[in-house]
Protein backbone atom coordinates (compact mmCIF):
# COMPACT_ATOMS: atom_id res chain seq x y z
CA UNK A 1 0.00 0.00 0.00
CA UNK A 2 2.79 2.17 0.92
CA UNK A 3 3.84 2.72 -3.03
CA UNK A 4 0.49 4.12 -4.43
CA UNK A 5 0.10 7.75 -4.86
CA UNK A 6 -3.24 8.37 -3.07
CA UNK A 7 -4.79 11.47 -4.83
CA UNK A 8 -4.80 14.74 -2.16
CA UNK A 9 -8.54 15.10 -2.51
CA UNK A 10 -8.77 11.48 -1.27
CA UNK A 11 -8.54 12.58 2.67
CA UNK A 12 -10.91 15.09 2.76
CA UNK A 13 -13.82 12.86 0.62
CA UNK A 14 -12.64 9.90 3.28
CA UNK A 15 -13.10 12.06 6.20
CA UNK A 16 -16.86 13.65 4.71
CA UNK A 17 -17.72 9.85 4.19
CA UNK A 18 -16.78 9.35 8.40
CA UNK A 19 -18.58 11.86 9.22
CA UNK A 20 -22.24 11.40 7.36
CA UNK A 21 -21.52 7.98 7.76
CA UNK A 22 -24.86 7.86 10.02
CA UNK A 23 -27.18 8.66 6.59
CA UNK A 24 -26.66 5.13 4.22
CA UNK A 25 -28.06 7.82 1.44
CA UNK A 26 -24.78 10.13 1.56
CA UNK A 27 -22.59 7.32 -0.15
CA UNK A 28 -25.48 7.94 -2.85
CA UNK A 29 -24.17 10.19 -5.80
CA UNK A 30 -25.65 11.81 -9.62
CA UNK A 31 -23.75 11.05 -12.48
CA UNK A 32 -23.69 13.03 -15.32
CA UNK A 33 -23.30 11.90 -18.67
CA UNK A 34 -23.88 13.35 -22.08
CA UNK A 35 -26.55 11.54 -24.77
CA UNK A 36 -26.12 10.73 -28.26
CA UNK A 37 -27.44 13.68 -29.15
CA UNK A 38 -25.39 15.80 -27.13
CA UNK A 39 -27.77 16.74 -24.05
CA UNK A 40 -26.85 15.77 -20.43
CA UNK A 41 -28.17 13.16 -18.48
CA UNK A 42 -28.19 12.54 -14.51
CA UNK A 43 -29.09 10.11 -12.15
CA UNK A 44 -28.39 8.82 -8.59
CA UNK A 45 -25.59 5.76 -8.50
CA UNK A 46 -24.05 4.08 -5.31
CA UNK A 47 -20.55 4.70 -4.33
CA UNK A 48 -19.06 1.27 -4.33
CA UNK A 49 -15.75 2.23 -2.40
CA UNK A 50 -12.13 2.96 -4.69
CA UNK A 51 -10.70 0.37 -6.46
CA UNK A 52 -7.56 -1.23 -4.68
CA UNK A 53 -4.08 0.53 -5.59
CA UNK A 54 -6.29 3.22 -7.75
CA UNK A 55 -7.69 6.47 -7.23
CA UNK A 56 -11.07 5.15 -9.53
CA UNK A 57 -14.20 5.33 -7.70
CA UNK A 58 -16.82 2.04 -8.38
CA UNK A 59 -20.07 2.02 -9.48
CA UNK A 60 -22.67 -0.77 -10.84
CA UNK A 61 -24.52 -0.78 -13.92
CA UNK A 62 -26.68 -2.78 -16.01
CA UNK A 63 -24.97 -2.82 -19.60
CA UNK A 64 -29.02 -2.76 -21.07
CA UNK A 65 -28.91 0.67 -19.42
CA UNK A 66 -28.83 4.33 -21.40
CA UNK A 67 -25.37 4.88 -19.34
CA UNK A 68 -23.25 2.59 -20.68
CA UNK A 69 -24.90 3.43 -24.50
CA UNK A 70 -23.73 6.68 -23.30
CA UNK A 71 -19.92 6.15 -22.68
CA UNK A 72 -19.23 4.49 -25.40
CA UNK A 73 -19.93 7.85 -27.47
CA UNK A 74 -18.56 10.07 -24.62
CA UNK A 75 -16.87 8.67 -22.06
CA UNK A 76 -16.79 11.44 -19.47
CA UNK A 77 -18.82 11.82 -16.56
CA UNK A 78 -18.68 14.16 -13.86
CA UNK A 79 -20.27 12.95 -10.19
CA UNK A 80 -21.72 15.62 -8.09
CA UNK A 81 -21.72 14.15 -5.01
CA UNK A 82 -23.31 16.23 -1.48
CA UNK A 83 -22.53 15.89 2.22
CA UNK A 84 -25.99 16.82 3.74
CA UNK A 85 -24.66 16.38 7.30
CA UNK A 86 -20.93 18.67 6.89
CA UNK A 87 -22.63 20.93 3.97
CA UNK A 88 -20.25 19.74 1.76
CA UNK A 89 -19.48 18.98 -2.06
CA UNK A 90 -17.42 17.42 -4.16
CA UNK A 91 -17.10 17.44 -7.85
CA UNK A 92 -15.32 14.32 -9.41
CA UNK A 93 -15.22 14.49 -13.63
CA UNK A 94 -13.17 11.97 -15.45
CA UNK A 95 -13.50 9.33 -18.05
CA UNK A 96 -16.09 6.23 -16.99
CA UNK A 97 -14.92 2.71 -18.22
CA UNK A 98 -17.56 -0.27 -18.23
CA UNK A 99 -16.26 -3.70 -17.01
CA UNK A 100 -18.90 -5.71 -18.22
CA UNK A 101 -18.36 -9.80 -18.93
CA UNK A 102 -15.84 -9.61 -21.82
CA UNK A 103 -13.82 -7.18 -20.88
CA UNK A 104 -9.57 -7.97 -21.67
CA UNK A 105 -8.33 -7.22 -18.21
CA UNK A 106 -8.26 -10.07 -15.95
CA UNK A 107 -7.70 -8.04 -12.61
CA UNK A 108 -10.46 -5.70 -13.68
CA UNK A 109 -12.64 -8.91 -14.72
CA UNK A 110 -11.83 -10.42 -10.83
CA UNK A 111 -12.60 -6.97 -9.45
CA UNK A 112 -16.26 -6.77 -10.97
CA UNK A 113 -16.63 -10.60 -9.93
CA UNK A 114 -15.75 -9.85 -5.87
CA UNK A 115 -18.36 -6.25 -6.33
CA UNK A 116 -20.58 -8.62 -7.49
CA UNK A 117 -20.62 -10.99 -4.58
CA UNK A 118 -19.90 -7.93 -2.47
CA UNK A 119 -23.90 -7.25 -3.42
CA UNK A 120 -26.72 -8.17 -1.28
CA UNK A 121 -29.14 -10.91 -3.21
CA UNK A 122 -31.76 -7.65 -3.76
CA UNK A 123 -29.57 -5.40 -5.84
CA UNK A 124 -28.28 -8.79 -7.77
CA UNK A 125 -31.60 -9.64 -8.44
CA UNK A 126 -32.13 -6.23 -10.07
CA UNK A 127 -29.99 -7.53 -13.03
CA UNK A 128 -32.72 -9.87 -13.52
CA UNK A 129 -34.89 -7.92 -14.27
CA UNK A 130 -36.69 -6.80 -17.49
CA UNK A 131 -35.02 -4.49 -19.90
CA UNK A 132 -35.08 -1.29 -18.25
CA UNK A 133 -36.48 1.63 -19.86
CA UNK A 134 -38.67 0.00 -22.01
CA UNK A 135 -42.47 -0.36 -21.90
CA UNK A 136 -43.76 -2.30 -18.67
CA UNK A 137 -45.91 -5.44 -19.39
CA UNK A 138 -49.03 -4.97 -18.61
CA UNK A 139 -50.28 -8.52 -18.85
CA UNK A 140 -47.81 -9.86 -15.32
CA UNK A 141 -48.32 -7.84 -12.38
CA UNK A 142 -45.35 -6.69 -10.56
CA UNK A 143 -45.76 -8.36 -7.34
CA UNK A 144 -46.19 -11.62 -9.72
CA UNK A 145 -42.86 -10.87 -11.35
CA UNK A 146 -40.80 -10.09 -8.44
CA UNK A 147 -42.16 -13.55 -6.80
CA UNK A 148 -41.00 -15.52 -9.50
CA UNK A 149 -37.06 -14.29 -9.90
CA UNK A 150 -35.50 -16.03 -7.51
CA UNK A 151 -32.05 -14.43 -6.72
CA UNK A 152 -29.07 -15.29 -8.89
CA UNK A 153 -26.00 -17.01 -8.09
CA UNK A 154 -24.07 -15.06 -6.06
CA UNK A 155 -20.67 -16.54 -7.26
CA UNK A 156 -20.55 -15.98 -11.18
CA UNK A 157 -22.20 -12.23 -12.28
CA UNK A 158 -24.78 -12.29 -14.67
CA UNK A 159 -23.96 -11.20 -18.20
CA UNK A 160 -25.62 -8.02 -17.82
CA UNK A 161 -23.64 -6.65 -14.63
CA UNK A 162 -21.06 -3.98 -15.46
CA UNK A 163 -18.73 -2.72 -13.11
CA UNK A 164 -18.30 0.92 -13.77
CA UNK A 165 -15.58 3.38 -12.95
CA UNK A 166 -14.80 6.90 -12.54
CA UNK A 167 -11.37 8.03 -12.98
CA UNK A 168 -11.18 11.64 -12.17
CA UNK A 169 -8.71 14.08 -13.53
CA UNK A 170 -10.41 17.19 -11.80
CA UNK A 171 -11.92 17.22 -8.74
CA UNK A 172 -13.79 20.16 -7.06
CA UNK A 173 -14.35 20.67 -3.33
CA UNK A 174 -16.48 23.42 -1.98
CA UNK A 175 -17.07 23.89 1.60
CA UNK A 176 -20.28 25.61 2.56
CA UNK A 177 -19.71 26.24 6.00
CA UNK A 178 -16.84 29.09 5.40
CA UNK A 179 -18.00 32.22 5.47
CA UNK A 180 -17.24 32.93 2.88
CA UNK A 181 -17.48 29.32 1.67
CA UNK A 182 -13.92 27.29 1.09
CA UNK A 183 -13.36 25.86 -2.49
CA UNK A 184 -10.24 23.73 -3.52
CA UNK A 185 -9.67 22.65 -7.69
CA UNK A 186 -7.54 19.30 -7.81
CA UNK A 187 -6.38 18.74 -11.46
CA UNK A 188 -4.26 15.62 -12.29
CA UNK A 189 -0.99 16.73 -13.85
CA UNK A 190 -1.23 14.55 -16.82
CA UNK A 191 1.97 15.10 -18.00
CA UNK A 192 3.90 13.76 -15.40
CA UNK A 193 5.23 9.93 -15.58
CA UNK A 194 3.11 8.78 -12.54
CA UNK A 195 -0.51 10.08 -11.42
CA UNK A 196 0.57 13.56 -9.81
CA UNK A 197 -2.04 16.33 -8.79
CA UNK A 198 -2.05 20.34 -8.51
CA UNK A 199 -4.41 22.36 -6.00
CA UNK A 200 -5.44 25.36 -5.82
CA UNK A 201 -7.75 27.63 -3.94
CA UNK A 202 -10.35 29.45 -5.34
CA UNK A 203 -12.94 31.45 -4.99
CA UNK A 204 -16.46 29.46 -4.17
CA UNK B 1 -55.18 29.26 -11.67
CA UNK B 2 -58.02 27.18 -13.12
CA UNK B 3 -56.89 27.94 -16.53
CA UNK B 4 -53.46 25.49 -16.14
CA UNK B 5 -52.58 22.82 -17.15
CA UNK B 6 -50.50 21.62 -14.49
CA UNK B 7 -48.37 18.70 -15.90
CA UNK B 8 -48.70 15.21 -14.33
CA UNK B 9 -45.90 14.73 -12.64
CA UNK B 10 -46.19 17.97 -11.04
CA UNK B 11 -48.40 16.33 -8.54
CA UNK B 12 -46.05 13.16 -7.30
CA UNK B 13 -43.44 16.00 -6.93
CA UNK B 14 -45.22 17.79 -4.85
CA UNK B 15 -46.04 14.59 -2.74
CA UNK B 16 -42.21 13.85 -2.42
CA UNK B 17 -41.42 17.32 -1.62
CA UNK B 18 -44.36 17.27 0.89
CA UNK B 19 -43.05 13.75 2.73
CA UNK B 20 -39.66 15.10 2.60
CA UNK B 21 -39.94 18.21 4.37
CA UNK B 22 -38.44 17.32 7.54
CA UNK B 23 -35.35 17.25 5.32
CA UNK B 24 -33.70 21.01 4.12
CA UNK B 25 -31.66 19.40 1.53
CA UNK B 26 -34.62 17.60 0.15
CA UNK B 27 -34.76 20.58 -1.91
CA UNK B 28 -31.07 20.51 -3.55
CA UNK B 29 -31.02 19.20 -6.51
CA UNK B 30 -28.28 18.20 -8.83
CA UNK B 31 -28.11 19.78 -12.19
CA UNK B 32 -26.09 18.63 -14.70
CA UNK B 33 -25.13 20.64 -17.81
CA UNK B 34 -22.78 19.83 -20.96
CA UNK B 35 -19.09 21.88 -21.46
CA UNK B 36 -18.14 23.52 -24.56
CA UNK B 37 -15.90 20.91 -24.52
CA UNK B 38 -18.54 18.24 -25.25
CA UNK B 39 -18.01 16.86 -21.25
CA UNK B 40 -20.69 16.98 -19.05
CA UNK B 41 -21.01 19.03 -15.34
CA UNK B 42 -23.08 18.84 -12.27
CA UNK B 43 -23.15 20.67 -9.48
CA UNK B 44 -26.10 21.11 -6.80
CA UNK B 45 -28.49 23.85 -6.77
CA UNK B 46 -31.78 24.62 -4.51
CA UNK B 47 -35.14 24.36 -5.65
CA UNK B 48 -36.68 27.84 -5.61
CA UNK B 49 -40.37 26.72 -6.34
CA UNK B 50 -41.63 27.32 -9.72
CA UNK B 51 -42.27 29.96 -12.07
CA UNK B 52 -45.87 31.23 -11.59
CA UNK B 53 -48.33 29.74 -14.14
CA UNK B 54 -46.12 27.62 -16.02
CA UNK B 55 -44.28 24.18 -14.62
CA UNK B 56 -40.92 25.55 -15.06
CA UNK B 57 -38.47 25.18 -12.06
CA UNK B 58 -36.45 27.93 -11.17
CA UNK B 59 -33.30 28.36 -9.31
CA UNK B 60 -30.38 31.09 -9.04
CA UNK B 61 -27.24 31.73 -10.24
CA UNK B 62 -24.36 33.96 -10.93
CA UNK B 63 -23.43 35.24 -14.26
CA UNK B 64 -20.21 34.60 -13.93
CA UNK B 65 -20.54 30.86 -13.22
CA UNK B 66 -19.80 28.60 -15.70
CA UNK B 67 -23.01 26.95 -16.12
CA UNK B 68 -24.27 30.37 -17.51
CA UNK B 69 -21.61 30.26 -20.01
CA UNK B 70 -22.22 26.65 -20.98
CA UNK B 71 -26.26 26.96 -21.24
CA UNK B 72 -25.79 29.47 -23.60
CA UNK B 73 -23.69 26.94 -26.10
CA UNK B 74 -25.83 24.04 -24.69
CA UNK B 75 -29.06 24.88 -22.94
CA UNK B 76 -30.17 21.76 -22.18
CA UNK B 77 -30.11 20.73 -18.48
CA UNK B 78 -30.80 17.50 -16.43
CA UNK B 79 -31.98 18.06 -13.01
CA UNK B 80 -31.27 14.54 -10.76
CA UNK B 81 -33.45 14.81 -7.67
CA UNK B 82 -33.24 12.35 -5.01
CA UNK B 83 -36.03 12.13 -2.42
CA UNK B 84 -34.33 10.40 0.74
CA UNK B 85 -37.24 10.04 3.00
CA UNK B 86 -39.25 7.76 0.31
CA UNK B 87 -36.36 7.25 -1.57
CA UNK B 88 -37.58 7.86 -4.80
CA UNK B 89 -36.06 9.97 -7.72
CA UNK B 90 -37.11 12.53 -10.45
CA UNK B 91 -35.32 13.30 -13.39
CA UNK B 92 -36.01 16.33 -15.21
CA UNK B 93 -34.74 17.25 -18.47
CA UNK B 94 -35.52 20.12 -20.29
CA UNK B 95 -33.99 23.73 -21.61
CA UNK B 96 -32.23 26.21 -19.23
CA UNK B 97 -32.88 29.87 -19.56
CA UNK B 98 -31.09 32.32 -17.65
CA UNK B 99 -33.52 35.46 -17.12
CA UNK B 100 -30.34 38.30 -15.98
CA UNK B 101 -30.67 42.33 -15.54
CA UNK B 102 -31.22 42.95 -19.41
CA UNK B 103 -33.91 39.81 -20.09
CA UNK B 104 -36.35 41.61 -22.82
CA UNK B 105 -39.54 39.67 -20.91
CA UNK B 106 -40.95 42.40 -18.35
CA UNK B 107 -42.81 39.87 -16.51
CA UNK B 108 -39.70 37.62 -16.73
CA UNK B 109 -37.54 40.26 -15.05
CA UNK B 110 -40.08 40.85 -12.57
CA UNK B 111 -39.87 37.15 -11.41
CA UNK B 112 -35.79 37.89 -11.01
CA UNK B 113 -37.36 40.76 -8.50
CA UNK B 114 -39.22 39.05 -6.67
CA UNK B 115 -37.12 35.95 -5.97
CA UNK B 116 -34.46 38.50 -5.12
CA UNK B 117 -36.20 40.31 -2.44
CA UNK B 118 -37.44 36.27 -0.97
CA UNK B 119 -33.89 35.46 -0.57
CA UNK B 120 -31.91 35.88 3.08
CA UNK B 121 -29.12 38.48 3.61
CA UNK B 122 -26.97 35.33 3.62
CA UNK B 123 -27.60 34.43 -0.37
CA UNK B 124 -27.88 37.74 -1.65
CA UNK B 125 -24.32 38.63 -0.32
CA UNK B 126 -22.66 35.68 -2.54
CA UNK B 127 -23.54 37.71 -5.46
CA UNK B 128 -20.80 40.20 -4.01
CA UNK B 129 -18.39 37.88 -3.69
CA UNK B 130 -15.39 38.01 -5.84
CA UNK B 131 -15.45 36.48 -8.98
CA UNK B 132 -16.34 32.81 -8.53
CA UNK B 133 -13.92 30.02 -10.04
CA UNK B 134 -10.89 32.07 -10.41
CA UNK B 135 -7.62 31.72 -8.17
CA UNK B 136 -8.25 33.22 -4.17
CA UNK B 137 -6.39 36.06 -3.22
CA UNK B 138 -4.15 35.20 -1.07
CA UNK B 139 -3.44 38.78 0.35
CA UNK B 140 -6.69 39.01 2.25
CA UNK B 141 -7.81 36.25 4.58
CA UNK B 142 -11.33 35.28 4.06
CA UNK B 143 -12.41 36.24 7.23
CA UNK B 144 -11.41 40.09 6.40
CA UNK B 145 -13.40 39.53 3.22
CA UNK B 146 -16.79 38.80 5.38
CA UNK B 147 -16.60 41.51 7.25
CA UNK B 148 -16.26 43.88 5.08
CA UNK B 149 -19.09 43.43 2.37
CA UNK B 150 -22.23 44.50 3.79
CA UNK B 151 -25.75 42.67 2.35
CA UNK B 152 -26.51 44.00 -0.90
CA UNK B 153 -29.70 46.15 -1.19
CA UNK B 154 -32.73 43.57 -1.11
CA UNK B 155 -35.09 45.39 -3.02
CA UNK B 156 -32.83 45.90 -6.11
CA UNK B 157 -31.09 42.42 -7.64
CA UNK B 158 -27.29 42.97 -7.89
CA UNK B 159 -26.71 43.05 -11.92
CA UNK B 160 -24.96 39.23 -11.95
CA UNK B 161 -27.86 37.84 -10.00
CA UNK B 162 -29.97 35.33 -12.49
CA UNK B 163 -32.80 33.43 -12.60
CA UNK B 164 -32.47 30.34 -13.84
CA UNK B 165 -35.34 28.23 -15.23
CA UNK B 166 -35.62 24.88 -16.31
CA UNK B 167 -38.55 23.85 -18.89
CA UNK B 168 -39.06 20.30 -18.58
CA UNK B 169 -39.69 17.99 -21.53
CA UNK B 170 -39.44 14.59 -20.21
CA UNK B 171 -39.37 13.67 -16.58
CA UNK B 172 -38.71 10.02 -15.38
CA UNK B 173 -39.93 9.11 -11.68
CA UNK B 174 -38.47 6.46 -10.07
CA UNK B 175 -39.73 4.97 -7.06
CA UNK B 176 -37.48 2.54 -5.39
CA UNK B 177 -39.95 1.30 -3.00
CA UNK B 178 -41.46 -0.86 -4.93
CA UNK B 179 -40.40 -4.53 -5.04
CA UNK B 180 -39.73 -4.49 -8.06
CA UNK B 181 -39.49 -0.98 -8.19
CA UNK B 182 -41.70 1.57 -9.91
CA UNK B 183 -40.61 3.68 -13.16
CA UNK B 184 -43.34 6.02 -14.91
CA UNK B 185 -42.14 8.36 -17.87
CA UNK B 186 -43.68 11.62 -18.88
CA UNK B 187 -42.92 13.17 -22.21
CA UNK B 188 -44.34 16.54 -23.48
CA UNK B 189 -45.55 16.56 -26.31
CA UNK B 190 -44.36 19.31 -28.56
CA UNK B 191 -46.97 18.96 -31.56
CA UNK B 192 -50.16 19.87 -29.31
CA UNK B 193 -50.75 23.62 -29.51
CA UNK B 194 -51.11 23.65 -25.68
CA UNK B 195 -48.46 21.74 -23.63
CA UNK B 196 -49.96 17.99 -23.55
CA UNK B 197 -48.22 15.47 -21.60
CA UNK B 198 -47.52 11.45 -22.05
CA UNK B 199 -47.02 9.34 -19.49
CA UNK B 200 -46.16 5.42 -19.45
CA UNK B 201 -44.94 2.87 -16.79
CA UNK B 202 -41.91 1.58 -17.87
CA UNK B 203 -39.50 -1.03 -16.44
CA UNK B 204 -36.93 -0.05 -13.61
Amino acid sequence: MSDIPLAPWRSPLARALHRNRSLVYARYVQLATVRSDGRPANRTVVFRGFLELTNQLKFIADTRSQKIDQIWVQPWGEVCWYFPKTREQFRLLGTLEAVAAEHPNHALLQARRNLWRELSDAARVQFAWAEPGIARSETVASETVAIEISPPDAAEPLPNFCLLLLNPTQVDHLELRGDPQNRYFYSKDSEAGREAWAVQTINP
